[in-house]
């Protein structure tokens, strides 16, 4: 059994799509961030940086911090989402939405829906960053159908931060691409589940 | 044979550290970030997001972008910097570097050094995140001499970050472990050497 320490953000529904696309029983912990629950002295406990999600895998007492950690934890327990032959073009999409997408896409929430007007400049830098992941996502699914030969653990990293692009302010239409594959993956069942396991109900936002 | 495309910023460094550290042949090419060298038409295919690093390994064909995936290649590739028993724990702080140390120490470059002035909202921001990852650092290293339970990829990825501390306004001695650590990792040989492989010749920073 795996305890699952999350909250409905785009880094919490990375690892509640993974767990109910692989099907295993998972016991999901509300980590409520409006609350700052997540600096409680437990939880400090097994997330150092104080961010979700973390898992505690009873099967062995592992735990593991950061999104992408544990997304390739999962692949290679129960190996499936990841395969040996694209093993590396598939890790580094996932190191690619850890290190770029994620934190500058972190950042336009933070400059353009948590604070808008407090700084143009960055507002400006913000808009860039965006426009140009929104491209390389783009580019790359003009090519092919996923960000690898299949449907993958670089979907499943990706996809809950495109769900967020009302934030983003950013109209899906212009990025053929990227809508398709975003509307292709928002159909797939254990993503309709895994988007509202822990916290509020939200619907799967529609480009 | 390894064909590193790479500069001296931080996540160029980490590769070229990782290389000496391994003692192996490479071939560094040196793009230049000053001429916009990324953007050119070549680098573009191997790097969809115009970034650097990126190697091409010759013995197989494989290309990886993305510096957090070529040291987890690298290191399994030679089983050196990372073991069987602490593999999930090296990993999930080198996802914590990607994900987090990077790129708001970026950030903190961003609003800090290259554009003070420009945003207060932005500057007080990102001192924050600043404060906060040396705070995660130091307390990590309070408590063993690296970030695992011997030198991994963990700390040669973290540490090239660190050794931008002036960029930050971070001073070292406010973080005693951290201190302790960046100084002992600085006298290795291949930290040395790692340090200046392409571009310009730049001194490790003394706290």
């Amino acid at each position: 059994m795996i305890d699952l320490y999350s909250s409905p953000t785009p880094n919490g529904r990375k690892i509640t799509i993974m767990l109910e696309e692989l099907g295993v029983e998972y016991n999901p912990i509300f980590i409520d961030l409006d609350q700052k629950k997540q600096f409680s002295k437990d939880f400090s406990k097994i997330s150092p940086s104080n961010k979700i999600p973390v898992i505690v895998d009873k099967d062995n007492n592992q735990t593991i911090f950061e999104s992408g950690a544990i997304l390739l934890y999962l692949a290679k327990k129960y190996n499936k989402f990841v395969n040996e032959e694209y093993y590396w073009e598939i890790v580094q999409w996932v190191f690619f939405q850890m290190a770029y997408v994620g934190p500058m896409l972190g950042q336009a929430h933070q400059y353009l829906f948590y604070n808008p007007g407090k700084s143009k400049f960055a507002e400006e830098k913000t808009r860039g960053y965006t426009k140009h992941i929104y491209e390389i996502l783009d580019k790359r699914l003009s090519k092919q159908e996923y960000f690898s030969n299949e449907y993958t653990i670089a979907d499943i990293a990706i996809w809950p931060w495109t769900a967020r692009f009302e934030r983003h302010q950013i109209d899906l239409n212009n990025y053929p691409n990227v809508l398709r594959w975003y509307i292709q993956i928002s159909k797939r069942p254990a993503v309709i589940k895994g988007y509202n396991v822990v916290g509020n109900f939200f619907e799967i936002p529609k480009p």
